[in-house]
């Protein structure tokens, strides 16, 4: 055991030891902190180890009260900006916050990777170190939908990791989604769509087809409950849990859904600037406008997953605000909690078999199975 | 001429007709006839020709004061529903009221079409019995969606003829949605973006980078100004007065849009119900809430408008109540009166050059226009 790792474990003291970047972020190191602080309040259970410029950090931190004996500070002078092209951080990019926060969950010191930076660099980087599951040919990123099913959100993937992805890539996300519904919104069976432009077996793409029957057919092995095809509109809707597309066009509707709900919004308000008695009404809606935000509120369910690595690393949304950071933080201690990584890893490798086997292979051993 | 013709000249007198097909919507003849006198209440310059079963249009029509003399009743028997495939429609289809709305326009008696039915065999029908426009490979439909823009709306393509769409292809999308911009919105040189996961130019599918060099080659000859590449947070937003993708990704954009506003407008509903204070709020922020629903209501913004045919055809909403039946039938007139269908043909075949030849050469045109 190094000097490092002796320290971190003085650190640690039994808590979830969380990786985060402290740079990249659209609003600075000083917001990062700020959600650090926030979730180190809110659950005493959490360690960080954070990584960036070590002075500036440590100004940052100051004496903060509740990060006292919790925190760890990993020099790291480099930072990977939002127009670094992927592949030039994974040849160059070693001394960079986001390489060495990768590293602690490589080495083990920490248990989950949070970062606010540039989505691709985290990919290829993730990818680069931490290394794909065994049997996972893509991994795909997922994130929390607010819909309305009972458990307030839908799971969908991938939302940017790939944008191209094959009937066995689809399968493979329709696996990892029903687990991450299962270990993150604790539902026993998720039932799992395949979006596309229509709900008839007779549309769509030649792939979206194949990946239908192969979905179809794992059922079983995967445990989920495949729906069959859904529309955009089931993105938020109750017809399924796990809602499987393309990096491409899961990308699209992402940002589709919170460009629409964004506008909306400020709408909202610019209604209720209207006139005297529009003010008097938004004062009294505050509380119930609260209750929506909190519902709805894109900073509350914070965080991108990265699934499909020998590892867990949460992307958080550039722009964060401080509760922001802290949501994905708590995404990363929960899932650190349940095992979620080992959990997935163990699932994959069983399905691995009819995975990569055809779909009337796959159909057979579903066969068998009833 | 006919005595139908001679009957139908009585009836227009000089108005625009619009052909409706009274058929095929989940709401049935009675909400697409409550639409028409809705239309014709609001606007004495139209008159129209309604088809499906005569004899229960007639008794729904019954002795409306604002219809009097300003309708004819063209008696078909057949329904299209929304499970009949278009490739069935099209072979089996004669004796329906879709087929039938669509000849009126063929044949030059009315100036727009109307119907609620089956998409995919509206379109179909419409490209056998129309005819694409030359130059034109695979038509699109094109939809208002709300924006921050100061016209209100942006123009979105395809959402949904076809799930393929080449480089060529979507050049012609970008030169038929600035057409409609210019005489649907009055932009006189509106901005056209083309969908992608990311803006830098390096980002996105092969086809697409192909299209971008297209679109910006093809500037000066389509009368746009070409933004370059925008993402899914800029169909609602600014960046652009027109969107162009394939109808794969803008089918589940617009249906992932509408699914977000209706969750959001549910759970909206639901906050204000939850005290009785909030009750009392929503009381009086009930007009703040109708001005809103006004500016985002998807039945005021009723019809996709199918481009690159000989005619103009309006797909209205399958759910559309009567208010948006009406909706989709002041469309059709706005564009009938603009004379849209043959200014989109001239725009068309002055560009059909161009359109046709490779990247490369597109772009020398571009250098000796500037």
């Amino acid at each position: 055991m190094t000097a490092l790792q002796e320290s971190l474990k003085a650190v640690a003291k039994g808590r979830t030891v969380i990786s985060v970047d402290a740079m990249g972020g659209d609003r600075g190191p000083a917001t990062v902190v700020a959600g650090i602080l926030l979730s180190a309040k809110a659950n005493p259970e959490i360690a960080f180890i954070l990584h960036g410029p070590k002075d500036e950090l440590e100004r940052l931190i100051g004496r903060k009260h509740n990060l006292a004996g919790r925190i760890e500070i990993r020099d790291a002078t480099d930072v990977v900006t939002m127009e670094d092209k992927p592949s030039h951080v994974v040849r160059h990019g070693k001394a960079t916050s986001m390489w060495s926060a990768l590293e602690s969950v490589r080495s083990g010191e920490a248990s989950a990777c949070v970062s606010c930076g540039n989505t691709g660099a985290l990919m290829a980087l993730s990818m680069m170190r931490l290394r794909k599951l065994e049997g996972v040919n893509r991994p795909a990123i997922a994130i929390l939908w607010p819909s309305r099913n009972p458990q307030g959100f839908n799971v969908m993937l991938d939302v940017g990791a790939d944008i191209r992805a094959d009937e066995r890539d689809l399968l493979q996300y329709a696996l990892m989604g029903a687990a991450y519904a299962r270990n993150g919104l604790h539902l026993e069976l998720p039932r799992v769509g395949l979006l596309n432009v229509g709900t008839e077996e007779h549309k769509g793409r030649a792939e979206l087809k194949a990946a239908h029957d192969l979905i179809a057919a794992n059922e079983v092995l995967g445990k989920y409950h495949f729906v069959g095809f859904v529309e955009g509109g089931d993105i938020p809707g109750q017809r399924a849990d796990v809602i499987v597309t393309d990096g491409f066009t899961g990308n699209i509707a992402l940002k589709t859904g919170e460009g629409t709900a964004s506008l909306i919004g400020d709408l909202l308000k610019e209604a209720f600037k209207f006139s005297l008695l529009s003010r008097l009404a938004s004062l009294l809606a505050y509380t119930s406008m609260i209750r929506l935000k909190k519902r709805i509120d894109p900073r509350r369910v914070n965080g991108g997953v990265f699934l499909g690595l020998n590892g867990t690393v949460v992307k958080s949304h550039g722009s964060a605000d401080a509760t922001g950071v802290s949501s994905a933080i708590k995404l990363a201690f929960q899932l650190a909690q349940s095992g979620f990584s080992e959990r997935l890893a163990a699932r994959i490798a069983t399905t691995d078999g009819s995975a990569l086997t055809g779909a009337a292979e796959a159909v057979e051993i579903k066969d068998h199975a009833e």
